[in-house]
C-alpha cells in the first residue's frame, strides 16, 4: 500500500494495483477518473435502486456525460444477492452486447458492489470493475479488496469470486444522505479496523465518532482513509485469504453471520449491527478464555453503545446458543468442522484461533444470549 | 509445456502448472493420482448422469475407494449449463458443507466439465478442480486450459471464469463406450488442431482418422496427446485470451456458435458437428478472400466427409445469411461490433482477422447456405 495524491490510497498487487480515491465531489468527476485509469471504455453502470431520484445519481450522470454508459438498476436488499438476482443481472448486461473491454461500474452499497462485482468477474469470463461505493460500509469494507459474491440458502457470500476493481471512488458526499441507521451500521466496520490492529485509531474514534456520525466531513475523510489503508495493507499481504492475515478482517464476523442467518438477513438486523454484536462477542469470548482484559471488553461495549449500536443479542431477539453454533458451521472459514475465530489479546491486537473449546463457546453464548 | 512421464503433458503456468495424464486405466488409479497432486482431500464428484450404470462409474468408484467423496449427478445436456442448473449444483454442493480445501472433481463430458468447473471457480470464491473428461471433445479441448462457464439466453459460454484444473486425467478407456455420433463430433476438435497449426498432424489424421474412430487405442493416444500438447502450448502463451494466440483455438467457432444458436444447442447439431461446419466455412471464407488455396479447402471438406461429419449447413437445415451474421454478433470475441475471425493461409497456418468485409462475409454465407 502506498498513498497516492489527493486522498488516494493505492492497493499494490502485482500487475493489478489500483487506487482508492477518497474525497468530495468524486462522482461529478467520475468520467475523467475512469478514462485516466482505463481509457475510454463502454460502461455498464449497475446502480442501487435506493439511489433513484437522489442528487448522487444526478451527480454521477453529470460525471459520465459524454461517456458511452448504460444503466441497470438493482434493488439494494440482500435478496438481490441470490442466484436469481445474479442471473437476471447478467442477462440484462448481456442484452447490451458487452465485449471484454466493457467496464462494469458498481454504484451503490455493499449488496450492489458484491453482486455487480461477481457479475463483472464472470461476464464473458471477466471484465474490468470500478467500484463507486455510496455507503460507509461499502467505502471502508466491501468495495475494497476484491471479494465479490452472492448468498445461497446455505449462507452468505458462499458463492463468488476474488475480482479486484480497477478503481474505487469513495465519494464522501454520498454519506450525507445515508439513513442514520445505515450510517451507524457501517460505523461498526470502521470500529473493527481499530479493534483488530490499530488501538490508536480506536482511541481516535472514541473522541471523534459522534462528530463523524453527525456529519463532520474531515472526521469521515480521516476514518475512511485509515480504514481503507488498513484493508489495503491486509489485502496486499493475503489477497486470497490463504493465510490468516486476511482472516483478521473477519473479527466479529463469525458471530455476525450466525446472527444474520438466524434473523434472515433482513431489516431486523443490518450487517453492520450484526458486526457490532459480533465484535462484543469476540471480545467477550477472548476475555473468557483469558486472552483479553475485561477492561477492553467494557471499553468496546461502551463505545458501541455511545454510537447507538446494539451490543447485546437480546436487544434483537432470543438466540439459543445451539442455534448460533449451528449457524456458525455454515461459515466459509470452517475447516474440518471447527470455526476459525478471530480473537483478541487487547484492543488492536487480533489473532486467529481454531482451538476454541466448544464447551466454552457454548457456555459463553448461553450467558451472552 | 513440458512432457511428464507416462503419457503426461504438463501445462506450465506460473505457480499453477498442472499435469494432463493420457492413458488407459486412469480412473481405477484416480485416488492415488489425486492424493499425489493435492494431498488427501475431501472430494465432491460432479458426475455426468449419462455415465450412470456404466463401467466407468464403477471404475472411478473403485479408484476413489477409501477417499472421502460425495457424488452429485448432473444431466449432460446443454440445459444444465444454465443459471438454474448452476444455482442448483452450488446449492447441492453447499449442502455438503465443503470448505476451501474441498476438491471438485468433474467427471464427464464438456457440459459437466464447464459447469462443474465454473462451480469450483465460484464455490467459496474458488476451490481446486480436477477434470476427468470422458468424451473425446472434453479430453482434447474443454477439460484443458481453464475455461469454464454456462450459457445465457444471449449465447453460449457468456458467463464463467478462467479456473485452471489442478490435474486432468484423460482416460482413453472412456472413449470405448462413447456413442459413435459423439465420438465423431469430438473428432472435429481434433482436426482443428491440425488445421490451425500442425499440417503434419492433419496429414497423420488423414491416414489414421478412421482407425481412431474404429477404436484403435494407439491412434487415440497419439491424437489426444498431440491435441493436448498443442492446447497447452497456446494456453501457456495466452492464458486469458488477451492476445490473439488463444483465439486461434476458435478456428471455426465463430460460425459454429452461430449455427448452434440457430439450432438451439440441441441434438439437431452437436457442438463438434457445428465445429466441422465452421471449419469448412473458415477455410471457404479464407479462400474467397484470397488467403488460402482452394485445394486446401477441398482437402478439409474431403477429410471431414470421410469421417462422417457434416460439411455443408444445408445437411442440417436452412440458414439465412443474415440470421447467421446476426447470431455471430453475440460472440464474446466481438469487439466494436466486428467479429474476430480465425482465418487460414493454408492447412496448419491460422491467423486472426478483424477486417473481414461484411459484404464478402454475407456473400460467402449466401453461397454456402
Amino acid at each position: 500500500m502506498t498513498d497516492g495524491p489527493d486522498g488516494a490510497v493505492r492497493v499494490d498487487l502485482a500487475g493489478r494495483g489500483y487506487e482508492v480515491r477518497i474525497g468530495q465531489g468524486l462522482l461529478e468527476r467520475a468520467g475523467q477518473a475512469l478514462a485516466d485509469a482505463l481509457g475510454e471504455r463502454r460502461l455498464v453502470v449497475v446502480s442501487d435502486a435506493a439511489l433513484r431520484g437522489t442528487s448522487h445519481v444526478a451527480r454521477l450522470a453529470r460525471g459520465l456525460a459524454g461517456a458511452d454508459a448504460d444503466w441497470i438498476d438493482v434493488p439494494s436488499g440482500e435478496a438481490s444477492k441470490s442466484f436469481a438476482g445474479y442471473g437476471e443481472l447478467l442477462d440484462e448486461m448481456l442484452a447490451l452486447r458487452p465485449d471484454r473491454s466493457t467496464v462494469v461500474v458498481a454504484f451503490g452499497g455493499g449488496v450492489v458492489g458484491d453482486l455487480a462485482g461477481f457479475a463483472a468477474a464472470s461476464l464473458l469470463r471477466g471484465v474490468p470493475l470500478v467500484q463507486l461505493p455510496t455507503t460507509l460500509l461499502a467505502q471502508v469494507d466491501s468495495a475494497v479488496g476484491g471479494k465479490t459474491g452472492i448468498n445461497s440458502q446455505h449462507g452468505k457470500n458462499l458463492v463468488g469470486a476474488f475480482h479486484q476493481p480497477s478503481l474505487v471512488l469513495a465519494d464522501l458526499d454520498c454519506l450525507s444522505s445515508l439513513p442514520d441507521r445505515e450510517l451507524r451500521a457501517g460505523y461498526a466496520e470502521v470500529v473493527k479496523y481499530g479493534l483488530l490492529g490499530d488501538s490508536a485509531f480506536f482511541g481516535w474514534l472514541e473522541v471523534h465518532g459522534l462528530a463523524l456520525l453527525a456529519g463532520d466531513v474531515e472526521a469521515r475523510r480521516h476514518a475512511v482513509t485509515v480504514a481503507v489503508r488498513a484493508k489495503a495493507r491486509i489485502v496486499e499481504a493475503d489477497e486470497h485469504e490463504r493465510a490468516d492475515r486476511r482472516a483478521l478482517l473477519n473479527l466479529g464476523h463469525t458471530f455476525a453471520h450466525a446472527y444474520e442467518t438466524l434473523t434472515g438477513y433482513g431489516d431486523r438486523l443490518l450487517h453492520g449491527e450484526a458486526v457490532a454484536l459480533g465484535l462484543v462477542q469476540a471480545f467477550g469470548l477472548s476475555s473468557r478464555l483469558g486472552f483479553c482484559p475485561e477492561d477492553d471488553v467494557r471499553r468496546v461495549v461502551t463505545h458501541l453503545r455511545v454510537m447507538g449500536l446494539p451490543t447485546d443479542p437480546r436487544e434483537v431477539g432470543h438466540f439459543a446458543a445451539d442455534d448460533v453454533i449451528q449457524a456458525m458451521q455454515g461459515d466459509k472459514k470452517v475447516e474440518g468442522g471447527r470455526p476459525a475465530f478471530v480473537l483478541v489479546h487487547a484492543i488492536g491486537r487480533a489473532f486467529v484461533s481454531r482451538d476454541v473449546p466448544p464447551e466454552i463457546l457454548r457456555d459463553h453464548l448461553r450467558h451472552a444470549a
